[in-house]
């Protein structure tokens, strides 16, 4: 297959984390957890997020999300989140399957939540006849590619606290919005107020693997454990997790691997935008670009190029960078675009 | 406690619905419908609702909405509903911690479902990253105490089954819907193609009890038993509850109840919306009227008489009458406003 | 129908709760158990159990037990209870579909827990592979019609509270046993060390309405209101559930009804265990016998009297009466077995 | 970490599985299976066991028990297994957590569940007030490292099927099944009517992966990609699961990887069996023995080399085998056993 730009998991795994997969396959270890790998990777993030953060690693993005958010709500309360995150639209209804909770979602101008968006949700009774709202959930970057910036985070974590809320990071792209913002996946996390993150391995180099961070580490001890393995998140072997992660925590590659994506989205953004017949549709600032075009150009280019049409109404297409992205792919898409406009 | 304008669950049980109990309480009957009340009332509803009619009682409405949306939904299908209905705001969660499902609430106007508002919510993809739609529910009377007119639900139905959907309507009120159009409970639902109603009794003269009507006795037959019992809505002394039912489907008790809560409603209406300071919301037909007024001006009436204020934000209250209130009830409630307005 | 020794459940309403309701019935109240008839029930409760009882009422028994045990479980906190308790067998698996819980059934010698048969179930490892036991749950008098002796149940709970596990007692017939043993539900719950009781009404007279009662008003303070309403348990018009209970712990009611319905089974016992071709089962001391006879004699005097076969395999029935159930009931009774048994 | 006795999962990748990762590590690739890893493992799985077997890809062990299952029960249907069976001991009620179903444990003599068994569970009444059984779940090899005969199961498939159950069989070590019996995962399990196989990979030196396999593709097609997503098995980066697969199912390799362990436990067997102070408690046929010996002991062999004490009780221990363990690890392992008696 030639480049996809469907999505950053169409990558391959990044060649320092394959490597430290190899290095993690020698003789025995034991199983769920109480391995080396885990220890060390555990240690890596504790730098990274500070040493009361309580890590758990999951399979994949959807498992991360419903254990983590499973952990602090009860089956009356609920999570408030974009109408168009990730939880309220990919993930099958995952989380209500698992935990009989509700997702509220509210819509947004652009993909980002913000307080006066919220308030009218937090109005309803606080009796038993309403569910009780018990976290806000955001994605950083946005599900558009864009970023939250760490005032707008900081402002939500402060709104949620006063009102006995929890704010969640769905960071599948944490690295990504990091790199777009020059500071950390700490930065924008534990120092604004975030309670919990899962934090993405599997769209930045790792052949899969996620990490649930409670940066408190009172608020779920007793519960994740439990709840990743009734989630079925739980991998035996889970060296091969570990070593994926301490080798993204290392030498700062999680922000090499984002930094690249990043740098060729914007590379795309700067040839394409001003291509007649391309609309740029969001405020894109990490790996993705939202765009719209004439409906049969999008089909001829997706005969040349694997990418998705987000939204069939407009129609608005996504197209996505990773760490393996180059600059000739980008090149030679932006030449499959014009050439699918000019036919 | 004086009359209460709250709700028309705070009435009383109707006389000929009292005397049912009293008649029914006679020597031993089979536990969990194998009685002949119940037979009897089932058989009532198949009078009103057509011979194919399978019915099953419920305690409440909450298990009424949630046992019938359970038949007809696998846990990654969706009921899309207004974004007002009972179902999302009312029920706390019972029906996904129930079923697993997700409801997809849906903004509306006025809480009327459009074909307008769903098709936005149609149009995500059939592959397993999304909940899949499978019902449209809707509740007539609305939760506004409006109705929709039998060409607006004979729309939605053939909306619904050209796209593979059921159509639930919560019926809660549906006798109040019903008299306001001057037609019956089956011209409001089988007739136009509804599949699934919860009959409501419990705001229309019972004790306590709701019925769930599958219209197509194929639909529900093998699974609404054993759902019912798993929803904690199976019971034991059948007989009381199904007496009940028989009574108000007998010598149109169900339209006798219903009209004089809308007429008692109407008269509100007339003598309150002229008073000034008060000033309607909503386009009421049935037994709710909304309005708005001064702050401190409802705070004065609420000392006076029973009733919510529906949405503090405006501040809008709800005034709702039900079989048992009287003309001088209206009068001295009128009377009640007029002067903790004049305060 | 005659008189039905299939269940207590069979019975009508005794005249002085059906007396209760129609008292109930006048003029509005407000719903969901913020009325006077509620508050006095709750009032009645704490007079016989004790002024920290936190009550809340529920409609079924599936609903009671459901609920209550709901309120300290969480999703991987197991249940223990003999492998005949209703919960186990009689329930759907009502309790698994609203908790997503286990059971865990454990075989016993005769439908009574003892801490020898409960022991090997508490050496599963404490990690996250395996449920974590948390409640057990004993049914007084048992699905057998026998009775826990004081000291056993305050060993149980001893056993139970020095592992961190809580006591549940359903007790639907909670009033047979206390009956039995000549003392009060109290005396056999709370003040030998129980944490829950679901207290039975619809088994003791009443038209329905169990009663869930937490002796530490901390345990489910926060979580009850949410869960009972979440399990479709909140009744809207809930001052005739409470009326019923009110009158049923007056006067003593509870233990006349229950004091009527053993003395029932005590003569049915004392007459039909002579019969030559009947074979007392179980060591019953309330108001169920089990018997085996022969098979073509049940099937007879199954077509005179309308009663169950509890185990097909032996086959072995089960007898029951109520608080209705006559003397001339009895001897009618014993006549038809006679009569089938001579055939 | 020298070698483990304490499970197969302890195990290192196997080198031809992890070549079949690093070939698979060229170029981008379409998420979720979309990708032609997947498109050939499915082919490989087709070429073992038949044209009409359906296959979904699965993280773990846990997992693929709880998604299979889930597709043909009902939240008030029932699994039956052994009361030893992973799926009830050691999977912490996902099951149930996922399905709100419950699992009926059966005590079998010895791990394997014959028809005797079972029938007593057959029994119960078929309305509403019971779990329908629907599947029938057994483990091959059994959790006690024994194997179910090609006619035991044969016989239990004619059983299931004549009262409409379908067969499970939790395969996370059948390719030891099928090297114990010198046949194939086919021979045991599609050709002898069993329904669904939980095909394992991660004992059988995967990195991770099972895959889920449907024998009539009409049974699951609308509901397995649906759950699996749900049950948050579905891995984007897929081709890396498949390529594991497809290189397991290439030259015997789950042949001799079997193989090689079951030796290993042989060859362990013979040489510990004659050691005095061991007893060898289980007929185990595969890679697993369990034996017990004195507890202290026990705590020295625990001292130098990993393995559990699988019930603390007798207490009984189980010394695993996988492809990795080499005959001086046994030998080493045998002399560690012989100097903790001897101490």
């Amino acid at each position: 297959m030639k480049r996809s730009f469907a999505s950053d998991n169409n990558a391959p795994i990044a060649p320092e984390i394959l490597a430290a997969i190899l290095e993690a396959n020698h003789g025995d270890a034991v199983g769920y957890g109480r391995d080396e790998w885990t220890q060390r990777a555990i240690g890596r993030f504790r730098e990274h997020f500070g040493e009361r953060t309580d890590v758990y690693f999951a399979f994949n993005g959807t498992g991360a999300n419903v254990v983590a958010l499973s952990c602090v709500t009860k089956p009356w309360e609920a999570v408030l989140c974009p109408l168009t995150a990730h939880l309220q639209t990919d993930e099958c209804g995952a989380f209500e399957r698992f935990t009989g909770s509700k997702v509220i979602p509210i819509p947004t101008r652009d993909g980002k939540l913000r307080i006066a968006d919220l308030e009218p949700y937090l109005h309803a009774g606080h009796d038993e006849h309403h569910p009780q709202p018990r976290v806000i959930s955001i994605s950083q970057s946005t599900e558009y590619g864009d970023v939250y910036e760490p005032d707008e985070v900081r402002e939500l974590c402060a709104f949620a606290h006063a009102r006995g809320l929890y704010v969640h990071v769905d960071g599948a792209r944490i690295s990504n919005a990091a790199a777009a913002l020059g500071t950390t996946p700490r930065a924008l996390t534990v120092d604004l107020g975030v309670d919990i993150l899962t934090f993405g391995g599997t769209k930045n180099g790792l052949m899969f693997g996620e990490a649930i961070c409670f940066f408190d580490p009172t608020l779920a001890a007793n519960v994740a454990p439990f709840a990743r393995k009734q989630g079925m998140q739980l991998a035996s072997k889970m060296r091969y997790v570990a070593a994926q992660f301490e080798a993204l925590l290392t030498e700062d590659r999680w922000l090499r691997y984002a930094s690249h994506a990043n740098a060729m989205a914007a590379r795309l953004l700067e040839r394409i935008r001003t291509i007649e017949g391309v609309r740029i549709t969001r405020n894109a600032r990490c790996n993705a670009i939202f765009a719209t075009m004439d409906r049969a150009a999008i089909a001829r280019a997706q005969e040349r190029v694997f990418f998705y049409t987000f939204d069939e109404a407009l129609p608005e297409v996504r197209w996505m960078t990773h760490w393996a992205t180059t600059e000739d792919d980008i090149d030679d898409f932006v030449l499959a675009v014009k050439e699918s406009l000019a036919t």
